[in-house]
């Protein structure tokens, strides 16, 4: 358990970190999130993630937490450090703050903030020796997927449904047959050419942070892609799957609804690309890391 | 603000009522709820509210909050003597209770149940004697709104959309074409033969108490009616409209995108019904009140 959670001005011992009944990320999920990595110390895309959560904000005309983005990162910051967090997560929540119950939203309330930690084994290696299982289920999602919002119900539906079928990760698949993305990760396939594919970012995907940074590597190596849908039987016929996430990363995928993909082993580009990221997370990766700018 | 709100076993100074940053409902919208009225003194339909409790409860794997029953009513019951609500509502929320972050269901949290009640004019005299103003708008939301959950972000979203039209309600569009219901509420035309038409229950609406009662009620009264999916153009065409909800009972709607319905007064089938509803909640209408059981 992690000693201290920040809300709303506050450090706080984690089981005294509270919200109130009322606030309205609790009776409306009107609320939106990051979660931003910390590799070493390091805080991993924190730009992009940002960035993102100032997107979601500005989509549902929700206010900013804090004067700046330097206060924020201050913020992190501390709260990394008197949580001595070295490799985990840093969890941001935003919430349009307290309100008596209308689904309108209200005109002069103060949005919430809070941030959480935990520390996490980043390189879980049984996982990425063999790669995980993931299933299809149906994307029975809102239509604004590309906003970060805490309206989450269906993914932890999914996620659990996938847990209890022994899979890691569950792919959804839209009315027209193609995969939209995983629960909580982006889904990626390679063709027998040796082309990634994975899903253009409209509203329905979340365009997912090391999704973007992926590409950008991809690029960077000479690795060719290609953003549009793909269907489930195209992914089960793939050469190589992977999924990637703020806290998997490259997560390489072995099997899809139980059937084996390429040899059964992790691929060859999904591991190299794992390497990449990796090493970009690790600030190694000077190219990509000026590219990343807003 | 009330002066006492209920949690997980507690009547708290509203101002207190607290639940802790990773209670699931924050974090992941996993909880559900219900609104039950309270007309002087009187719970309304409070079997419908609480049978469709269980089922919310029940589509999600949720455990019940309480032992029984009789212990929850006792409690709502308590919590609307200590606050005075005489004419007004209680308000349930349950989730799945406080865990470390995962999208995964925990194996054995408590439940969190949360109550707040709001003293209410359930009588709102200028808005029924003018009828109120629909827009219409896509349904962006998940494909499960028969689980009265609170990820209600798209509704927050539509019904601050229809505020900012000046109208009382949003009326959601499907893909098809054909309004699924209110942002917050059931919607009803009723057709030149004087035919009430409100679409069936499926997964695409939540089957509402009321509008369940009023279903009855109608019966019982001798007027016909259709369960069925109607279109924008046959609501604004129609002879009557209205919608029903816990809070608002029947409530004419005289303008839908702009355009005047009927005469542009009340209609007189949601006139009746409203006045056939509000006897059947001060508990005067003894055959539906017999017919309503579980």
């Amino acid at each position: 358990m992690p000693r201290y959670a920040y809300v709303n001005g506050q450090y706080l011992p984690h089981r005294d970190a509270m919200v109130h009944v009322e606030d309205r990320g609790f009776q409306f999920a009107d609320g939106v999130y990051e979660v931003v990595t910390v590799q070493d110390g390091r805080l991993v895309d924190e730009e992009g993630h940002l960035n993102r959560l100032n997107r979601s904000l500005g989509e549902l005309q929700m206010a900013s937490p804090m004067a700046s983005r330097t206060a924020l990162e201050l913020v992190m910051r501390t709260l990394i450090r008197r949580n001595g967090v070295v490799n985990g997560i840093i969890y941001l929540q935003v919430t349009r703050g307290v309100a008596p119950r209308d689904f309108r939203y209200p005109s002069r309330t103060k949005p919430t903030l809070v941030m959480t930690t935990r520390h996490m084994d980043l390189n879980p290696v049984a996982r990425l020796e063999r790669g995980v299982a993931v299933i299809t289920m149906p994307d029975i999602r809102w239509k604004r997927r590309d906003i970060k919002s805490v309206a989450l119900l269906p993914q932890a539906m999914g996620k659990q449904m996938a847990a209890e079928a022994g899979a890691f990760e569950g792919w959804m698949v839209d009315d027209d047959g193609t995969i939209t993305e995983g629960c909580s990760s982006n889904a990626w396939i390679v063709t027998d050419d040796n082309v990634l594919v994975t899903r253009e970012p409209t509203t329905r995907i979340l365009n997912g942070i090391t999704r973007q940074s992926v590409l950008r590597l991809a690029a960077d190596e000479g690795i060719g892609f290609e953003e549009r849908p793909f269907s489930v039987a195209e992914a089960r016929a793939a050469k190589e799957a992977f999924l990637t996430s703020a806290t998997t990363y490259v997560t390489p995928v072995t099997q899809i609804d139980g059937e084996t993909i390429g040899d059964g082993l992790p691929g060859r580009l999904a591991r190299r690309l794992r390497q990449a990221y990796w090493q970009y997370a690790a600030g190694d990766h000077a190219d990509v890391q000026a590219a990343k700018g807003p």
